[in-house]
């Protein structure tokens, strides 16, 4: 697991609620995508960043979300990201979202991207390819 | 007013609702976004053809919505869609959602869409152009 | 596994689509939420008759996703739905997202739901409690 | 006009755009909504105390807004929030949207919202009332 974490702040609004007065959950999926664009910028690899400099896009093929306790409106969320673990082209994202008041987890998530090279002559043609190493040494 | 009008159902769903029990109200404006698209389908235009078979987009440069009454999970809305006005180089869609079921006026709103065409060298000038004539004539 | 499955269909719209032309991934979560509800329907139970006429409520613990393929503005999906395995007190649903004109597989997903009990003098305590026995034998 | 204003700011996230690479419009007018929230706060009124503190709710009755230029994933949007008029029983809340790096406008915004209050024993009659005067004079 890399050392490497960051952390961001989510207020949660009316508008990311239900009528049982919790988060909508799939609010939470958005807010992991989110913050794995964070994590990365963290490190100095903005996410958009990706096609242009490395030539790559990170697409998910896999996500995962445990439901510890809810949140509602007016909550202060921490949403703690970092890499799991680095497949040859593939690497896993870990999330913990707790209530920033209470330190009570709220959230477990998990993403898997694979890193898929841009052939520009043939838009749709994606092939997986090796994380680039100097994003995975700029977590370490 | 065009006479070609357009009929489309959504049924609420629990996602759409919020704490105070009813549709939170940005969903009615991606409703109102779909409902433009599936006015032009209604009379053979699709909206996502625009770019290659006429070389316009038509985005939107002023929306409105009245809220006559709420809706809530479970409950079926009929969106009426048509032309309100046509400029030289804008034209204005109206819409009014009633409850299905009683028939009760729901929501009032209205979209302002400018044509611009589009030069694939310079994708980021956007020039105000005619409507084309062939789809001012569709919907007649 | 149950044999009852549920089909419905999903036109991807313009505004499920993220700038990568494809469906922004938390939007197949909703489609799932959605789906159970509907599943349920298809065998007599609307979703959100459970606290009324069963004093429960059956809240999302564990929600995955894996995406086989992408989706994009005008596909239709289908998305099947079915009981994947009933526990005493939870059941799992799992789905499989389609496209509709190809058959291709797009999305697998699986909801993990705990039934609660509902106290309405304490509404913040909820209680895991057996599934209902009529509701498990409406799905065989 | 109050003089009353509240700044927040919005960093514009991939999963906020749309196929044409720019914001998908309705995600404008969730920020405009809790953006009078964010206003209300800033003069001492959480929004959501406004049932328990003064036995009102203030839903929108009208929203409008006008689209002066496009923004794009990472920019960093300024909203500028403010009381544009009040009624006798309702209040009008102005909002201008600019890229935060350029100053340049993007979105002009107002809502109308109508002051109800709340009979706890019969939770569907809303009863239009006068804005309570210590909520108005804490503009001023």
């Amino acid at each position: 697991m890399s050392k490497q974490t960051n952390h961001r702040r989510i207020r949660v609004e009316f508008g990311n609620c239900d009528p049982a007065q919790i988060v909508y959950f799939p609010n939470y999926l958005t807010w992991l995508d989110q913050s794995t664009h964070y994590l990365f910028e963290s490190v100095g690899i903005p996410w958009r960043d990706l096609p242009a400099r490395w030539g790559i896009q990170a697409p998910l093929v896999d996500v995962s979300a445990r439901f510890l306790g809810p949140a509602g409106w007016g909550d202060e969320l921490d949403i703690e990201s970092r890499i799991d673990s680095w497949g040859s082209k593939s690497f896993v994202v870990s999330h913990r979202i707790n209530d920033a008041q209470t330190g009570k987890g709220l959230v477990e998530g998990r993403e898997t991207r694979v890193c898929v090279s841009i052939d520009p002559n043939i838009p749709k043609r994606l092939t997986a390819c090796v994380v680039p190493e100097d994003i995975r040494s700029a977590f370490e």
